[in-house]
This record gives structure tokens, sequence and C-alpha cells, in this order.
């Protein structure tokens, strides 16, 4: 049961990009599992992928794609990762871009394949063969929420997130669509998220933003600590909307980027919102570091411990633990007895130790609800960084060890 | 339940170390939560504590203790960890060492306190002061059993273990206790425990022994990644076996090592068989790497991985989360194509994809037993390293989700 989510009501349509989405059979029918993401032939577009060691056959060849040509079409499979799948799954994965390729009208190095589900299996290309000449005659703008069911795994609510902006009077869309809630400590990239604007970037710029809009969303969530195969997050900028091309780091930009956060945030936190076994969605906010590098380590050292994680469960305000796993974040400069810790606004810990005014019952009544933010200010600098994480609950074992059955 | 563990019948005593326990009220009573073991005067004793920067005050005084004088007591006491309780902590620790002090008759400054339990509560040094006099009238070569057994928290078995060999046509003595189930990624040290020999080591010799010992055991185990704030591991040689010193890394030393890491590497991997909500004990084992460092990187983190670990609990062969787990170890030189991966005997895993005579099958027989050694060649040096782990199962979260309740 995911926490405060649920899916979108309404995502607005951006110009430039039309989508369209099926019940390929990948997944069992009627589960929508096949989504294709058009673009106009003058976006931008611009991405980053996971940096597990191991790379999905469809994420290598993303990648490589990207950098030799323009894509033309973005094409999502769910039910199947097509990771550690060899050989024959990187000659698979070629061949669904030379289906989609063959269906629409374009090369085959314009076609980003994504992949997302059970790895290790041979992925069933005849589904794409079958369903993507039917599936591009029904591209449309108004598609995405479709799209975003059509991408989910172990789910349970669609994530996508709308907003809109003005540059230079023109009216700018900015709209994403995400999934994942296992597997999740994205490094670089998320599992999957596709966002897109009708503004218009310059395409050295366009990376930029998304590198910074990554960092302090996608890349600052934990499920798990379990970096996926797969992650893959993709910025499409249409440049449709008429408004002027953004070429420097101007109050367009500025406008821009706060929108990009927006959305990205909101997506990188629906995944833990909608975390596999989750009944709290808790931020870590570390303050006052030396650096952001050791106010985020601490935060996720904080995020993944087992031990935070089952106490946040229980509603238990057992402060030891996260005074425990700060301890281990293997920063040299902590200085234990500046530190302080919060509970929403309760003050647990000072001087590294209980606070004085503490009582066990304030904590309680903090440790019940739905949405905790703990606070740890280390009175060491000015640096901050928040890391959001999920609670670790008997259904996060129940749905991971049931998994395959 | 533990895998494969039970209480030792008999632990054989140490020429030069007697030891004595009883129930003094910092657990409910009968249960047993005070430990003391004195030593010889001639003794040497070295030690290793917890790199977490958060250290509980008995961790920083027994440190502190053990460099300013000879040990002649250490007094261990479970139920309360002292941990994070500020400068009343510090002198709560003192004044306990103290009042052994004054019961055994030797300076405060001689006397290692040692605390594991609850994170953040007062010591009750009420219950010290009250039982030490009559416990250091009790104090007797044969207690070995009995000390492990007080120093128990949500342990599930009493660890210990005894070997005896022979220098120099001496019988020398070896006998071992730990405990620990919960809270350890043990970092330089474990949870608790001592070791005693009546070999007769010469002191710099003896904390290279120690330090060599504790690389290849407890800190080659994981059970939830998190390193307590009291870890600590003592190894004490009295010397009284007759045996001649050992001083240099002779043929006598080499012995001497191969039995201390028979009881240390039992004594660890006792700590995962007793694991919170175990039900299965891994090696997860890595060759040919290109350093130790490398592979054990690897070890730790597929033996840490929380989809590794429910998928042990469900006896799942789900390589593919292995497979990810490697992949996010941050290992540049890793070369994926190289790679093979067994479950004991099978061959899951080979030039990074499912190999092609596996079976589904093989996989699950292995997968269904209670002890599991899973085996990653990365086919690039001849080093290698092992890390021991448990699965996480629902008991997990139900003991760390009641711990406090």
């Amino acid at each position: 049961m995911a926490v405060n989510l649920e899916a979108p009501d309404k995502l607005l349509p951006v110009r430039g990009v039309r989508l369209a989405a099926c019940a390929s059979g990948i997944k069992k029918k009627p589960l929508t599992d096949l989504v294709i993401i058009e673009l106009n032939d003058n976006a931008n577009c611009s991405a980053v992928f996971t940096q597990n060691r191991f790379r999905a056959a469809p994420v290598i060849i993303a990648e490589k794609n990207l950098i030799i040509s323009s894509p033309k079409l973005l094409m999502i499979n769910s039910g199947n990762a097509n990771a550690g799948t060899g050989e024959t799954g990187f000659n698979d994965a070629v061949t669904t871009c030379e289906y989609a390729a063959a269906a629409i009208g374009c090369d085959k190095n314009q076609v980003l394949p994504f992949s997302t589900g059970v790895i290790g299996e041979s992925l069933p290309i005849d589904c794409f063969e079958e369903a993507l000449p039917e599936l591009v005659d029904r591209l449309e703008t108004d598609a995405w929420l479709i799209a975003a069911q059509g991408i989910m795994t172990t789910d349970t609510v669609a994530k996508g997130f709308t907003t809109q902006f003005v540059i230079d009077d023109v009216t700018v869309t900015l709209t994403g669509i995400a999934k994942g809630s296992g597997m999740i400590k994205p490094n670089m990239a998320t599992m999957l998220s596709y966002i897109a604007t009708d503004a218009n970037i310059h395409k050295g710029l366009l990376s930029d933003c998304l590198k910074t809009a990554v960092e302090l969303s996608f890349n600052s969530i934990t499920v798990d600590g379990d970096t996926s195969t797969n992650d893959s997050c993709v910025l499409i900028a249409t440049g449709e909307s008429g408004a002027s091309e953004i070429k420097t780091k101007d109050h367009r930009y500025d406008a821009f980027m706060v929108a990009l956060n927006e959305v990205m945030q909101y997506l990188a936190q629906a995944i833990v919102r909608d975390a596999e076994g989750v009944t709290k969605f808790v931020e870590v906010k570390v303050l006052n570091a030396l650096s952001y590098q050791d106010a985020k380590v601490i935060a996720y050292t904080v995020a993944h411990s087992p031990l935070v994680k089952t106490a946040l469960f229980a509603s238990d305000p057992n402060w030891g633990r996260i005074l425990a796993a700060v301890g281990r974040a293997e920063i040299d400069s902590l200085d234990v007895d500046k530190l302080a810790i919060y509970l929403d606004d309760i003050c647990i810990v000072s001087e590294g130790g209980r606070d004085k005014n503490y009582t066990e019952e304030a904590g309680q009544r903090v440790m019940s609800k739905a949405e905790i933010l703990i606070t740890i200010d280390l009175s060491e600098g000015n640096k901050q960084a928040s890391v959001w994480t999920s609670d670790l609950s008997y259904d996060y074992v129940k749905i991971n060890a049931e998994y395959r059955t």
C-alpha cells in the first residue's frame, strides 16, 4: 500500500511527443507491457544510465544510439529486463529496434530500447514484431498516463507529474513518468524515467540539466540499496513551445531547473512512496556538514540501515540505531559531542546522548506517522543533503521472496 | 532457529584464566548478565575495537586501560550497551571498574569493561556494586560455558570453541567465546569475543596474531551490514602452558595461527549461524580476483544485498540478483564476459549470462539446502576472499521490529 501516493488524474501532453502502449504478451495479457514514445525531428535528448558493471543489453544499445544518432523513438518494455542474457540478449535487443524502425520508418540506430522486469530470461521478440506496426498507428500526444501504466513492474501506482511555467510569455510544459519500487538505489539514474518538455534547450545544456536534477532526485533515494542493471533516465526537449532557445544558465534556465527539479523529485519520491512493502515514507536530512558529499554519505547510511528501517516499520523511536548508523558512515571529521538528531521537530539526541528533554512518548508520536523527517545536525559546516527512504517490513521480504513464484 | 549450531558440550579451561558469571539484575532475573574474566599476572592481552565513530563508553575505557596498564580483569555485562549515554554513561563505566577493582584487589585501570545490549539507556550500576564481591569469590577455571551464556543478548545459542595443539612437546589450549546475532558487520572487531590461550606469546606478536585472524573471521561476516558501537574482540595469552615464548613468525607461530584461525572462524561463523531470523548459512567466495580487497568488496556486496538475501530465504535460485550485486560493487577492472558463478558445484552463470547447461531444477536443489556456497570466479587474477552471511527472513524483521517491546 503506497504512502500518500495516487496515480495522477491527468498528465499534460508535450508538443512534439506522441506515445502509445499495449499489452503485447510479454507480461500475461491484458497487462500493458510495451510503450513507444515518438519524438519530433528537432528534439534534443539526454540520458543517464546505471553505473552497475552489468548493464543490460538495451542499456548498452540505448547509450550507443544516443551518441551516434538523433533518437526518433523510445521503446520500453516491462516484464523482462533482457539482462544477464549474454550475446543472445544483445542480438534480441537489436532485432526489436529493427522491428520498431521498420514500423515507424526510421534508422534502427534512432531507436532507444529500454527493458525492465525479470533478469536472466530471454526477451520474447515475437511479441514486439507482432505488436509494433499496430502500436505505431495509435501514437497520440495525450497518452502519458497509459505509458506510465505500461512501464510498471512491482509498482502498485502509476507515477507521473506535470507542471507548466512561463518563458518569454510562452507557456512551457514539462511532463514525466517513472517506474520502480524495488532494487532501488539508483547510481546516476533511476529504474526508468522519461521526462519531456516543449521548451527549446541547447543540447549541451540539456545534459547539465539532467545530471543536476538526477543528483537531487533519483540519486537521492534508496529502498534496498541494490542498483539495477537497467536504470535509465531520459530527458527530452522538443522545442515546440515556441519559446526561444535556452543556451546559457540565465533566468530562463533557472526557471526551467525549478520546474525540472519539481518533476524529478516528485517522481523519485513517488518510487519510495510505492517501495516494496512500504508503510512509511522517510526523509533523512543531514544539516551543517563540511561537504555535500559527507552529508549524503551519512544520509544514505542511515536511510539504508536495516535496523533503522525495521525500527521505522515498528514505529519504534529507537534513536540508538540512528546514532549507530551515523557513526559507521566513516566520516573522520565527525564530532560525536556536537551532533543533534531530530524526529520531525522533536530533539532526540544532543551532544552525543539522549536529549535531556526527550520523552519516549514524544518520539513515539512522530514515529507513528506515515511520513517522518529525520534531521541530523552535524554542527560542522554549512552543507546539507537529503535522502528519501522507506521502512523494511514483512511485506518487503514477502514480495522479494515470492517475486518469481 | 540457528543453522547447524549447538552450544558446545564442554570448553576446556585455559591455565591462568578464571571466570565467573551471575544474574545481577541488568536483564530480568534469572538471566545471566554479568561475567568476569580474571587473568594471571604475566598474561599478555591484545584487543581490537569497533571502528564506529560512536564508541560506547566502556569501549573507550577498555581501549585506554589496555594501553596504560596490564589488565587483570575483564568485566562484561549483557542487557545494556551503555552506548549513546553521554558523560553519565562514561562515569558509570568508570564507577563499575572501581567496584570491580575493589572486589578483586587491583587498580581500576586494570579492569577492561565491556557492555552489550540496548543502546541509550543508563547502566544500572547498583547491580554491579551488589553482585561483584560475591562473583569474585566464585572465580574458577572451568567456567567458559557459563561465561558464553552470560554474554548473550538476542543470541539463541551460546557460542564457544576449544582446540589444543602441541608446541615443543607441550600441549597448548586455545578456548574462545563470542556473542552476537544482529547489528553485525564488524569493522576491525566483532560484537564481543574473548579468546584465551596458555601459550606464551610475545606481546607485540600477539597483536599481529589477533589482527590477522580477525580479518579472516569477524571481519568477514555480515548479518545486516550494521556495525555496532560496542564491538570488541580480546585475545589473551597467559603463558602458563610451560611452552617457550613465541617471539618470531616461526613454525610455532604458524601452529598457533592455524589453531587461532580455527577458533575465530568457528566463532564468527557461529554468529552468522545464529543470525536474527536465520534459515540459511551462506558462504560467498570470490575467486581469481586481482586483489584480496577486490574479492572482499564483491563478496560483501553480494552477502549484504537484501535482494540476494530474500531470494536465499525463498530458496529461489534467482542468479540475476547475484549478478546485479556483483555488478554494483564498483570494481572497475571487472570483465563481465569472463565471470562465472556457481551454487555449490552447479555453474549458473558463465561468460556473463546463464550457463548453457544450467537448469532451474539443479539450482533449486542447491538453494533448498540450509548451507549454501556461492562461488564467484572473476578469472582476473589469483586472489580470493570469503564472506559468511545469512538470509533475510520475516523473522529478521519481526525480531528487529519488536526488539524493545
